[in-house]
């Protein structure tokens, strides 16, 4: 590999990805290569995508790849699937924006407001079919296949979710599902895939699928954790929203089983005045805040420990030190 | 082949489709297949499909398939091309629903208004991944390809249809890229489809592509007709789609350069007593409807020429029997 160990490893159990291995050069050649994959001469299209695909965002999807990748020492086709996976991620966004109600993601006013629910979806749909391009263009069709179970799952995951807060259908196992379903798999796919182009054994193909997933898990708890606990100015966009939507997460699943106005709050989907503040309260002082982050701890200790297989390099401590980061990820 | 001719030829000739080869095996077998691969433990994926997939529709583009492949002698893996261009059909009015804020589809309540936007947009991304499934299963990589550029065209035309209205830049050059790109691109690969996957002649493959895609758009020609020009009770929904999302077509645009007040009732989506009686009355009496029923004719006739280079069979003739019967269809 020939990478120079410049960072401590303490550091990095601590989860510091600011000291990751530079991927500037392949995450340039991916944003120039996502740039050109979006062109339409349909105006409209090409509006959207400067909101959403070129504007950017934290790209944690490529990344995975471009670590894994490096961390079995280069894979084929790796430009493609980091393209390929953040295409569905971000068709996704764009379909989610009706569901979420989202009034702002990635910080900018979310697409569909500019410019209606339809052309919001049909950009979405845009973005799947260059992302069938470009998987099209590895010749792989076991990929093909991969994508396919993925995209499954994802939108099974999704409606699951719209489904459990129109039934009120609160459970622990119902929201594993829903975390899986829509973020981690397709953090597995990301992980695992360069593995799976370059015909790794058995054992790293399931070390880095077992970290995708569980990383994915975590990610999404903290993303949860951090949309009711978290500060509007660091995350840009107001707390609340699942709640708001009359989404269960795990904070509110915990508080439930010992508070019943927990439900309450939920239904009337934290309407009344001093119901988010009086969540946030019952999280901190039942110490039900605490509880989960230590869960979330937990995962990303699980997800970092699963790559054990793999050979020691920095890109492998780069995806130890990701994972670890959800442990205080405040954004 | 061994059909017997049982059906004469100039009935045909007039677009007798009640004389088509029976295809009642394949379309079982279609059936059984869509049912079983749309199948979900998600219990509202499965209500939407309840409506949309199962209910049935005239199952015209696997018809396309089956005809074109048994045109042929038979091509392999006509059942999942079959599949496939119904899952991309059948996502996009999941996708459509939003757009066309349709208060019918297929005579039925829009699936939307039961269960919501998001449940509308997700299952039709469920579809889509189904999509994939099948495509992956034929081992053709350059069949997903095709369909990634269909998929491309289809996301376009509807956005495209989108800003022609919402900047009123109307003009037919728009109108034949629209009715081109949302229908009849895919109309295309389900006819030249199995002459791809059976690697047939280039003469053959492109006879096939040019009667889909005239096809089409005589198809979309006439559906816009209808939709404007066609009985309530024959189509089983309200008259005037497109007039009340500010949609041009082919009998406004004519309309337009002679009647200047058509540009005002599309203008304000032809909210007032009487706008669309007046439409129906222009046409009418002006001959413009006359006349797009002439070009539908014209289309429709150029489809079924495009069909020359094929062997003689039932099955050619039934292509061209379809095609024919866009100048008179009623609903």
């Amino acid at each position: 590999m020939g990478w120079p160990r410049v960072f401590p490893g303490p550091l990095l159990i601590l989860g510091d990805v600011t000291a990751l291995p530079p991927l500037e050069a392949p995450l340039r050649r991916f944003e120039e290569a996502l740039s050109e994959l979006v062109q339409s001469d349909v105006l409209f299209i090409r509006l959207i995508h400067q909101d959403l695909v070129t504007a950017g965002g934290k790209r944690i999807r490529p990344r995975l790849v471009f670590l894994a990748s490096r961390a079995l020492g280069g894979a084929p086709f790796e430009l493609e699937l980091a393209l390929a996976v953040e295409l569905l991620h971000s068709a996704t966004l764009l379909h989610d924006d009706l569901i979420d109600d989202a009034e702002t993601r990635r910080g900018k006013e979310a697409a569909f407001r500019r410019y209606g629910n339809a052309v919001s979806v049909l950009s979405g749909d845009f973005l799947l079919s260059r992302l069938l391009h470009v998987i099209a263009k590895t010749g792989r069709i076991e990929l093909v296949e991969r994508f396919a179970q993925v995209a499954k799952t994802l939108a099974e995951g999704e409606v699951l979710q719209f489904q459990v807060a129109a039934l009120e259908d609160y459970s622990l196992e119902n929201y594993e599902r829903i975390i899986t379903a829509k973020t981690a798999v397709l953090m597995e796919l990301a992980a695992e895939g360069p593995a799976l182009l370059k015909g790794e054994p058995e054992e790293v193909r399931q070390a880095l699928s077992r970290f995708g997933l569980l990383y994915g898990q975590a990610f999404q708890m903290r993303d949860d954790y951090l949309d009711l606990m978290g500060s509007p100015e660091a995350l840009g966009k107001p707390v609340g929203g699942d709640v708001r939507e009359g989404k269960a997460t795990l904070i509110t699943l915990l508080l439930m089983e010992r508070f019943p106005e927990v439900r309450e709050i939920l239904r009337r989907k934290g309407r009344e005045p001093g119901d988010l503040e009086r969540l946030r309260a019952l999280a901190q002082e039942s110490g039900v805040a605490a509880e989960v982050e230590g869960r979330i701890r937990e995962r990303a200790l699980l997800a970092a420990k699963a790559l054990g297989p793999l050979p020691p390099s920095p890109y492998k401590e780069a995806l130890e030190a990701l994972a670890l980061a959800e442990a205080r990820r405040l954004a």
